[in-house]
């Protein structure tokens, strides 16, 4: 397995953020090829150190990083991008891993 | 579900922060009440930006945020955050959140 975790950081307007995100972000993002599975964060993030760096992670789930870089570049997956300049204004962090059972 | 993400930053060495993560920390952590799945990268943390700011991402499972707090709190859950001043001595950030498939 694999996934693309995306971290986005505090949008100035919350009510608008959350709005665009599932209104119009997560359907243009469905249709990525090769997405088994898309979890999104829900309530605030809680950190140890009492940090609020960021409001929403999403965690896109893939076979493999291959079919992550292939959905990346797919049409679908440049439409998810820039859809992002859109609404992710304050920055979103990605980061793509393989990942193992322990 | 709520997971517990821990983010661990690159380390002066690699191969002994491995070895201790797998040897020590692992069976350490494993023993938390609560954990139902234990998952952590494999290999390179990929970014879009070329940032290379962590080398390991843990994600640990549970049933719910309050069972996380509960697991943090036991003995077994203070034994693994003392663990990490033992080999994450460049520092790891931690998230938590309750989490919604979509």
């Amino acid at each position: 397995m694999a996934r693309l975790i995306a971290m986005y950081r505090k949008p100035a307007d919350e009510a608008a953020f959350d709005r665009y995100y599932h209104e119009t972000h997560v359907p243009i993002a469905k249709k990525v090829p090769g997405l088994r599975a898309y979890e999104i964060s829900r309530g605030p993030i809680v950190t140890l150190d009492g940090s609020a760096l960021y409001y929403l992670i999403a965690t896109l789930t893939f076979d493999s990083v291959a079919a992550i870089q292939a959905a990346l570049a797919s049409a679908e997956g440049q439409a998810t991008a820039a859809d992002l300049g859109r609404f992710a204004t304050n920055g979103v962090d990605i980061y793509i891993i393989d990942t193992v059972a322990l």
